[in-house]
Order: structure tokens, then C-alpha cells, then sequence
């Protein structure tokens, strides 16, 4: 394959996601935490180009590298590409983003340097808003969005423990997925990460959603776990209630997600035990939480289609409030 | 007027609540915390022959009397009649039930040593299903009720601080109200209480929980007080959307409130400023928390007469929890 940096295309035309792409490409990896940080590393472990922006992990990773402690088995890259800027990393052919949503205001800033003129933009972040902010900075033709399904944990600078999962998905903004997801899902492949190209990026975010709003947010609101929330029968008819509301949400939003689906997100969850979500962990560790990218942006966007979501309103009042409360700033 | 236990009745028929008092009524306290230990205190200043039931505070208060703080003037009781036991207080014309109904479980136990055939038993208890507690043990004629508005707190045993307010609603239970209310109110009345009887008790208590159910729901699940939810926009939103709730399940259940008794409340909920409902406080300081009475009964009356009431399901099974886990057992 060659040439994702071979010729200037129009970045809003369609060439741009179906340019073929050079043979070995350039990664650009912002927000070294958990999520950025497995991702890139299990890139490069498998020989991939890959560069970190980092920043209170920077001096530990530089001379210690990143070790990922995983069930699927550890490994350490006692020399990883870090850096403190992104103008030292320059441009990329993608930049993969797992900065928490709550600090998307630094990307218009954070970017520029590592754009090419046809340099893909890939959320890995949560909930939904984020495609639509990177396009209104860069511009729509650059931007795809992965869905992760991963349980991570950076437990020590430069050291990230994996506990399952770890698949994702890939698809484009608001477009059918071209050639460049194809090739992003077929590198994360070869680097060991369960990943698919999905028709519509936008209902899997919603259909991501009908598990994280309720589990993540009952999780905060009523100080409950996974397995707590199940077999606490006021909560599970709770969760059950808000999973309905965001199928129908969806739904209006033109996202098809049958009403049984709930059942299977039901039923996925027994597993998970006394499983917290990271927006749990988060918040009872006193950290922000995506209030705005899991309920806030869902929420408008289920009033702006007239979808009826009275449970999902009162959550994200109540959550806005703890959270900004319980911060520390 | 005579005999309030002059005859035998049938304690079923309506006899009992037409009956003609005897001129001095000898009036039973249970539940001598905040609420029991202000109105008996009332009354007994004002002559009446009070006996309290106490518990904790019963040496203190035996050794220095009752002490109310007031706004409305300071006043202390240096002997009151203050007993161990049911057994030593004996039959009553009236027995004030103050005792939180995370208690009434003791009632049926506490009660029958105080009962002659026409006594009269007013719960002055928080939200809904206590008249029916006492009906379903004591049988539906003796019971009658009270809606009291007012602030208050036990500061320390046998002291009593009141913040304000004061107002006391007497009604009968499932039924117009009787002769003993009225002559109940009037004894209030001279004891320095504003009281009045209400026509329809149940209506009253839906009129009380349109602010209590949001007010002091949102006030734990959010830890936010009566300003800190009118002043932040969801919250705000979120307390009219539940007293919306609370109005269409009262309105389902035969209880006619009007739709805009809902700007009533907010009005009125201003001038609180930063006032904290009990509910809250309770929950902060560890203490057990009325979430039957207050969300739990009216969630499953507004369920029977299928009403629509979403925001309350979720802030109840929030509640059940949040206390279920936080109460200092």
C-alpha cells in the first residue's frame, strides 16, 4: 500500500478516506493515559511507528519505558518513542485520541503540529460530541472514531494494567467506512487488538450507550457496582428503564437498535461481578468524570429529536452536580 | 364538653368520631424526639395534661425538664410527666405519634397499653401510609392525622431548637374531618400552635410531598440544599419536573391539586435560602432516612393508579440505596 502522504487532497472531498495509504504509517498517540497508552503500546510492540505526547508520564517512560500487565500476558518496551510536544513529533498519518473528554478543549491547541494534509483523526474517546468537535476544528474528512470495549487501569507512570476486553471498533464520521478503516482495523489485527470496521460509527456509540448510561451513571448516583446494581431490584428495573429510554433515543435519532438489545447488555453484565465503570473509579477517586460526552450530549440530542428521556434527564442533573462537587480541583 | 371516654362504642361505627371530649383530654406522646417533644411541650405549657414516652432522653429529662428555643420566645418546662413505659402512661384521650415511621414496626408493641376505647391516634408522621398502618392494627376509626410544618431539631437530650414555622394540619383519616378535630385544633390553637382542620387529610399529604419528594430527594441524591437546587439549572428543572410527577399521581388517585401548585412551592422555596430538609440532614449525620414513607408509598400508589412517574422510580431506587448503605447501624 502506499502513499497516505503522497498527494494533497481536498480534506472535505471524499478522496481523502479512500486514498490509498503508504506502506508503513505514522502514529500520532494523544492522551498517553490507559487507553492511549495500550493501544500505542501494543502498536508498537508490533513494529509499528509509534509516537507518544506525553506529560506527567514523559520523564518515567523515557527512561523506563511502558510495561502493560495483562491477562492475555505482560510485556515492556524498555524504549518508546515519548514526547513533551507535539511539534517535536510532527506529522502523522494518524493520530489516535484517548485524552478524557473533559479535556477536549486542549486539542485545538495540541493538534496542528501533527496534521498532514491528510492525516486521520481517530476519537477513541467516550460517549458521543466528540467526532462532531474534531470536524468543527479539522474539518469532517479527517475524522473516524474508534469504539473501545476494554477494561484498563494505569496503575504507576508508564504502567497499565489490562483486565479484559480489549476489542474496537473503527468506522468514519457521519460516512460509510472507507479504505483507511479497513487498514487501521487490519494493523490493530496484526497487533494482537480484536478489531472491526463498523457500518455506522454513530449507532455504536449509541448502542455503547445503552450500557454506559445506566451502569456508569447508577454506578456514581447510587454508589453501586455492576453486580450491585443487578440484584438490587429498584436499580436493575432502573437500569432496564434507562436502557429503554436511550434504544428510543437512539431510534429517533435515526440509530436502529432493536428493544431486545437491552436484554443482551442485561445479560453481558452478570459476568462483570462487582465490575466498576471508569467513570465510577473516577469519581470515588475524587477525578472528573465525562458527564457532558456520556449524559449531556446524548441527553440534547434525544430532547433536539423530541425523544421522551425523563430518567436519563434527572441522572445527568444529579451527576453534573456530584461531580462538580466532589472534584478535587 | 364530656366523655371522650364516657362510653363503650363501637370503635368502627361513627360514633367515635362525633363523640362529645370530656373538658381536660389526657394526651400521650410517642416518639418523644424533635416533633413529639415540641407539640407535647406546647400543650403542656399551656396546661395540658401531656404524658411523653421516652427513651433516651427520659433521665435528662426527668432530672431538667423540657427546654424549647424558639424564635417565637424560649421556654422551659422543669417537670414534665416523662415515662419509661406505655404501661406507666396508661389509657389516653389523644396519643401524638412523633416516631419516625422507619420505627412503626415498634408501634403495634408500643401502643395497646395506652388505648381505651374512644382514644384518638394522630399520626403526625412524614408522607404517606401510616394512617394506614395504625387502621390496619387499631382498626380505621381511632386514626386521625396531622400535617405539621415546621423546623426543628433535638439539639441535645431533652432540648428542643425551633427554627421557625409551626403550622399544624389536623384531618381524619378517610374521612371528613369529625368534632374531635376541630376541638383538636382549638386545643392547638390556645396552646400557641397555628392549627386548622384540613377536609381531606390525604390531599394534604400529596400537597406536602409536591415539595418533599423533590426537595428532599434531590437534597441527599445530589447533596445539594433548597438554594443550591433552585439556583442550578438541571436540579431546578428536575425538582418541577417531579412535583409534576407527584401532582398528576395525586390527581390519579382522587386527590385534585392543581397544576400550578408547582410554582407555589417554588416561590415559596426561596426565601429558604440554604435550609437543609431533614431528610438530608438525617442522611448526612448517618441517621436513617423516611424513604417509604416519602418516595417508596407514594411511588406505589401512583403505580396502582398507573400513573407516570419516572423521575420518582429512579430517585427512589437511588435513595433505597444511597441509605440502605450510608445509615450508621
Amino acid at each position: 500500500m502506499a502513499g497516505f502522504n503522497t498527494a494533497r487532497l481536498d480534506l472535505h472531498g471524499p478522496k481523502l478516506q479512500n486514498s490509498p495509504m503508504k506502506e508503513k504509517l505514522r502514529y500520532g498517540i494523544v492522551g498517553s493515559g490507559a487507553l492511549g497508552g495500550y493501544y500505542g503500546a501494543k502498536l508498537a510492540r508490533a513494529g509499528c511507528d509509534v509516537h507518544f505526547l506525553m506529560r506527567g508520564d514523559l520523564d518515567a517512560v523515557r527512561r523506563g519505558g511502558l510495561t502493560v500487565r495483562s491477562k492475555d500476558g505482560d510485556f515492556h518496551l524498555p524504549h518508546v518513542n515519548a514526547h513533551g510536544t507535539p511539534e517535536e513529533i510532527g506529522q502523522c498519518d494518524v493520530v489516535l485520541i484517548g485524552l478524557k473528554t473533559t479535556s477536549n478543549a486542549a486539542l485545538p491547541a495540541l493538534l496542528p503540529p501533527l496534521l498532514g494534509p491528510e492525516t486521520a483523526l481517530v476519537t477513541l474517546q467516550n460517549g458521543l460530541g466528540n467526532e462532531e468537535f474534531l470536524a468543527s476544528h479539522f474539518g469532517a474528512a479527517r475524522v473516524m472514531g474508534g469504539l473501545c470495549f476494554v477494561c484498563l487501569n494505569r496503575t504507576a507512570p508508564g504502567v497499565i494494567e489490562h483486565f479484559g476486553h480489549g476489542t474496537l471498533s473503527v468506522g468514519e464520521f457521519n460516512r460509510p467506512p472507507a479504505d483507511r478503516a479497513t487498514r487501521l482495523a487490519a494493523e490493530f489485527q496484526r497487533a494482537g487488538v480484536e478489531a472491526k470496521v463498523v457500518p455506522s460509527l454513530i449507532t455504536e456509540r449509541w448502542r455503547k450507550l445503552v450500557w454506559n448510561i445506566p451502569f456508569n451513571g447508577l454506578g456514581i448516583a447510587a454508589g453501586a457496582n455492576v453486580e450491585q446494581v443487578l440484584n438490587d431490584a429498584p436499580l436493575h428495573a432502573a437500569a432496564r428503564a434507562l436502557m429503554a429510554e436511550v434504544i428510543a433515543a437512539a431510534c429517533s435519532r435515526g440509530c436502529a437498535i432493536p428493544a431486545d438489545f437491552a436484554d443482551f447488555q442485561i445479560a453481558r453484565s452478570w459476568p462483570m461481578g462487582a465490575y466498576r465503570s471508569s467513570s465510577q473509579i473516577d469519581f470515588e477517586a475524587g477525578r472528573d468524570v465525562e458527564v457532558e460526552a456520556i449524559w449531556g450530549e446524548p441527553l440534547r440530542q434525544a430532547r433536539a429529536a423530541a425523544a421522551d428521556t425523563p430518567r436519563l434527564e434527572l441522572l445527568y442533573a444529579l451527576l453534573k452536580r456530584l461531580v462538580a462537587f466532589s472534584v478535587k480541583r
